[in-house]
């Protein structure tokens, strides 16, 4: 993989709006392992510099997004323990790195899942909004009959229609409405479960704007509102706040006027103290007072 | 005035968006003006069942905004002693008594604005959503200089880009978001500022849906939250919840998916705990505790 061409995936990485983070970092761990097999280096300590420098620009490529970089770190710390093999071992070795962190982080999910479908049960309806890949399989574990999902559309590029898209396949019943009806539906719902792209050190959590609304009227209305994310997507880092990407204006499609602005803020975070709480590979693990 | 055009005249009041309550009820005063000038009825009694049935069907046009009804309603109640009058001087009345209720309708926004402009003051941020006549026309009577506005977009149909097109021929910077972000922008505003449809016998505000989320948001973040309508706007109806207008799904232009209802609420309800002060003609009036 030449210099041209991994720019050309790292850009597409840095503007996909429709996968989850959890896809997102397994993407980047594909695109790592690509570039390992495909790299002729002739010495170890070359690729791995080559290797090293691709790993950190994909790490740093998504900041809102925990796993790119907590997976790309882990993948990190493991291949610098390579350096004494040789190149070609050390080439298959980075391979199988990345790998075996994809499977982990797919078993991960899944179990996550799992732990979501067994506290939803059945014959409930469920809140949600965006898109959640770890959300979505664990509706894929359920009676499909039982289920009834609210999903609101998530402007501006319309995640939530993407979720309505897959959840109607699954043949669950969904009833798709805009963001600011959020309030409205809550309330319909037992339950709010959304994916998160980041978990911070106090549990806090940094998902698609719009889910800390629709936590606050969780609460209002005494709705539980749980989290259904992976270990790996939460950030150890206390001495920074969390970086919420912006990303372009024109994404809205509003008129150009004079003296408007428009800002287009992808995430938002929502205080653990409205999390009821938090599902994982372990289990449910509470969140909030709530 | 003949039935197919008055008809005509009604849908279109049904369907508008883009109107205030307050707008909507005055061209609904308009068209009972229009009505009576253009009647030929032979006898007074016959003017004044035409022109009661056609105000009843322009007062339950619009369930969702009350100073429809109301003012419609004190129109009835004049005009229902005008009975003894000749047919010319009852016609010749009826249109006085629906322009001078629009007069003083339009007293009381001018009066409510110059509250509202008061209380916002100089070099101020204020976060305000959807359109609304009174809250543009406070904004008239400040310092376009030292004043922002934060206005969110108001899906489906993006009331919000007329608000920011009159807000930007009036001079003021504004920044334009989706109604998602608005948990965002509110914590960087000074205050919340919206209009309402119609206000609840217990202070209660029934508004665009989404204003429920900013109001959440601006108690978390200790925002103070103004409504700013006119006296008439309130109902006194306590015996039935407020009827919250559902338009067609289509305008949501979301694709069409198997097992997807769409839902298209327009309304929804703001709990009185939830909003500082209701800003009217006579003044600020505390509300809820926050």
């Amino acid at each position: 993989m030449n210099d041209r061409e991994f720019s050309e995936r790292l850009i597409k990485v840095r503007s996909d709006r429709s996968s989850g983070a959890a896809e997102l970092a397994r993407s980047c761990l594909a695109i790592i392992a690509e570039s390992c097999r495909r790299d002729n280096s002739d010495s170890t300590a070359k690729l791995l510099q080559a290797t090293f420098n691709r790993s950190a620009l994909l790490a740093g490529s998504r900041p809102s997004m925990a796993p790119v970089t907590n997976l790309l770190t882990i993948f990190q710390e493991v291949i610098s323990t390579l350096k004494d093999l040789p190149p070609a071992e050390a080439r298959r070795k980075c391979v199988e790195v990345a790998e075996n962190i994809t499977a982990t982080s797919v078993k991960s999910t899944e179990k996550t899942a799992e732990h979501a479908a067994a506290l939803i049960g059945e014959n409930r309806t469920v809140f949600t909004l965006s898109y959640s890949s770890t959300v979505l399989q664990a509706f894929t574990l359920l009676d499909k009959k039982s289920i009834k999902v609210i999903v609101s559309e998530s402007r501006p590029l319309y995640e939530g229609y993407s979720m309505a898209e897959k959840l109607s396949q699954l043949g669950i019943p969904i009833t798709l409405i805009t963001d600011a009806q959020a309030g409205l539906f809550v309330e319909r719902a037992d339950m709010v479960l959304v994916g998160a792209d980041t978990i911070l050190p106090d549990f806090s959590v940094l998902n698609k704007a719009g889910t800390y609304l629709a936590a606050l009227a969780a609460q209002d209305n005494n709705i539980p509102f749980y989290v259904c994310s992976e270990k790996y997507k939460q950030t150890g880092s206390l001495d920074k706040a969390p970086e919420l990407e912006a990303m372009d204006p024109a994404e809205l499609n509003a008129p150009d006027l004079p003296l408007v602005s428009i800002e287009n803020i992808y995430f938002d975070v929502t205080p653990a103290k409205l999390i009821t709480g938090w599902i994982n590979e372990e289990g449910i693990l509470p969140v909030g007072q709530h």
